[in-house]
């Protein structure tokens, strides 16, 4: 791999992947903690690199902000075995987001942003991808909780799959503003009752 | 009621509170066609006011939001006979949304701008006491159903408030990402399998 050299403020970056990778584990680090900084100059100070590096591995705060979550989902272990249901799913999700508010605050923001007019097109695009995905993904785990019998057959699967997802994240959102007014888990719960899990547990 | 009277680069904005609910009025059409604008200038200039008007009666963009959705919602005919069930009354809510996605956008960036670490306390406490208030009334309808038997009596009224809620919200953010991808009243009649509507229809 060539090394990528830069010189930026009369600083050289070599070994650009590595060090971009060691900035993203940073920012997850920090937006985990302590939320998403208002510009790449903030971010810059709160995660303890130069607003010239910041600038020279990403071309915007919007890129910045796509590449810290996208890096975030792929180092989570969010990949869960078929048998897991749709509700079960976003209920291990909303349980390991308990510990990094910042970053379910990084996720509404890229989704926020996404809605409006002027969003750049690295965050529509990730954001509407994601969504495609997450609901492809939890429509097949409503298809085998009806294979296997435990959820009504006349359920239209990608309906209940965006309904499992909006769920997850309303309650997150409600939950972040006001942590002693709603439990997360015990709503899914409810929704839980009408997408069991295929086997008890 | 006394009139109030500025002076702010050479003119003078007298009858504040009707002039006030005029910039309202013509913040609200401009926003539900074309969203929210950047910042108080841009929006200004959107909705066709003087940056030096707007900043008389409101001392900040975050300030004009909240007025703007307050006033929106305050309009909407937001109250319902408490016969209507909580998935029925977010099921209204949607269809209303339906022609205003620009006033859906704002409530989106209310409840991200909320959440981030310097929110404007007005940003704050304006979600926090809506999501309050909605959860109350959702729970209430919830409790009639349970009364008329067509709401299962174990299921807890604030867990199901809070689902109900969350899934209205995030239909409503991933139908704007996504039209033909999602359908929020069909979701939202999934959810009406577990809490019905005390009446049918």
């Amino acid at each position: 791999m060539a090394k990528r050299t830069a010189n930026t403020g009369g600083r050289s970056y070599r070994q650009g992947p590595q060090r971009r990778a060691e900035i993203l584990t940073r920012a997850i680090e920090v937006f985990a903690a302590r939320g998403v900084g208002a510009s790449l100059r903030a971010i810059g100070e709160a995660i303890g690199v130069s607003h010239a590096a910041l600038r020279y591995y990403f071309a915007s705060r919007d890129e910045l902000l796509v590449e810290v979550y996208r890096e975030h989902e792929s180092r989570a272990e969010c990949d869960a075995e078929p048998e897991v249901s749709a509700v079960d799913l976003m209920d291990r999700s909303a349980l390991r987001n308990r510990a990094i508010p910042g970053l379910v605050e990084l996720y509404a923001t890229l989704t926020t942003d996404a809605l409006q007019a002027g969003a750049h097109p690295v965050t529509r695009e990730f954001v509407q991808e994601r969504f495609r995905r997450v609901r492809a993904d939890l429509a097949e785990r409503v298809r085998a909780g009806q294979k296997a019998g435990t959820i009504a057959a006349d359920i239209d699967p990608d309906d209940a799959a965006a309904l499992v997802a909006a769920a997850s994240d309303g309650l997150q959102l409600q939950w972040l503003l006001d942590p002693d007014g709603v439990d997360v888990r015990r709503s899914l719960a409810v929704l839980a009752r009408l997408l069991p899990p295929t086997r008890g547990g």
